[in-house]
């Protein structure tokens, strides 16, 4: 039932991208889901005093793209997510397109646990980093249910 | 400029909160502004056929939620998030009302960050943990611009 | 150039109605549109222990189909919207259909203004009401540009 | 419960305001939610022709705005929103930052009722005034339920 990878077909090294130009309603709409009324997201009279020098969009828009890698592309469908970690680089701004890749460093084939490096980028500028841990399902014995 | 905390102003122990209930829409909605279509989100004939039994919600929302508590309350507007980890501990289904706590645990003052305990929990059960680093404004020296 | 009535073809008592079924999803966008977090809107857990035992829709929301019903039908384009005054009479729950409703009350034809009573339905319950004022343009003298 | 205030520690004078830049996000959902699709907002070949010269925000939107300093700040949650005046001023333009504040103006403690004066400026320009009533938990006899 899986549409995404095995974690016998997983190799380190192996890597998938998924990018996605950040707009005004994408900031818009993460307030609405998320309730972050930060103002350095939405008040460009605040924004244009602080060291960003306009609004610049929430950091989980960024990861958002990685869970959209990892959830879509590598390792994809049937595979569970257990823990992210990120660091904020460098701001990312309302018309920027993000590229979010992640690669495998990894692979825990006893406990199917899988490792991920992950990087959002725009243009050359690294915007995110962080590491993913994800449990994927093996063909040897597959989630019950799968 | 800044509404929230200033560095002075954090002691260890401080916490605060942020509530909200995950509905259907928000997760259209993070589909929407992430391209997260991993059809655990959004298939609910693939979702009952695994472990979880139906759709859940997107992790990243409920990160969503520790952003609004440090992003509007603690330590508010004026904060830097610079790093974030978080261990995905349960699902979250639509209709779970998650609520989002952060906890200052250790005060940097020279360098001028703040470490947090973040958890969200849903009721009893706790759906999210993971600490996050935010570097917040000083009195003493406020950030240039503000 | 306007689409909607001309102050010459206004009489007391012309009515017009505009409704609408108030959903999670149009709750979670006027929080990404307007900032307003207040629990009692997003926060199941809190609502269910106020007097209105369940989250309840933004009194904003209601009055937006006002505003529609003036903007699009009566008086409709070239109608320029002044002031309205709203009483929040009931609460609108997630999955009521409102149904908004003006009523030409007043015209003014020297100073080109009229007067609507407004009402906003859901059922037989009046959930709002209140006036207002639109100055409508005239056939013998439309508005510059138009 | 509440996280407002209570109607004890309300004094006249008391002020709190929310800003929000207004973008063409905003208010594409708005008409999405109210269904307002009068052409002044959505059609710039009608717009340009009226006296505003372009399309113009829906005045809703900066109602909303009031909204959320009423149900997020001032009094905060727990408040109940009984009525709204407004008087539109001047037009908001996609792009526009609108400030909206609150004053407390008249505390009626025998009722729980308190006025606020509002009003939302796009920098130094007035766009929208009116006056709230609110109805606010008191610490001697919180509501039912609270």
């Amino acid at each position: 039932m899986s549409e995404g990878y095995f974690i016998e077909d997983l190799a380190e090294g192996m890597s998938a991208s998924f990018a996605k130009t950040i707009t005004e309603a994408d900031i818009t709409l993460f307030v609405g889901i998320s309730g972050d009324t930060n103002p350095l997201h939405i008040d460009e009279d605040y924004a244009k005093a602080t060291r960003f020098g306009s609004r610049i969009a929430h950091g989980m828009l960024s990861a958002g793209l990685i869970s959209a890698v990892l959830g879509t592309r590598l390792p994809g469908p049937g595979a569970i997510y257990m823990s992210q970690t990120m660091r904020f680089r460098a701001p990312v701004r309302p018309g920027d397109t993000v590229k979010a890749t992640a690669t495998v460093t990894v692979i825990d084939r006893a406990k199917k646990r899988v490792t991920l490096a992950c990087e959002a980028h725009v243009g050359a500028t690294l915007v995110l980093d962080g590491e993913a841990m994800v449990m994927v399902p093996s063909r040897a014995a597959p989630p019950a249910g799968s």
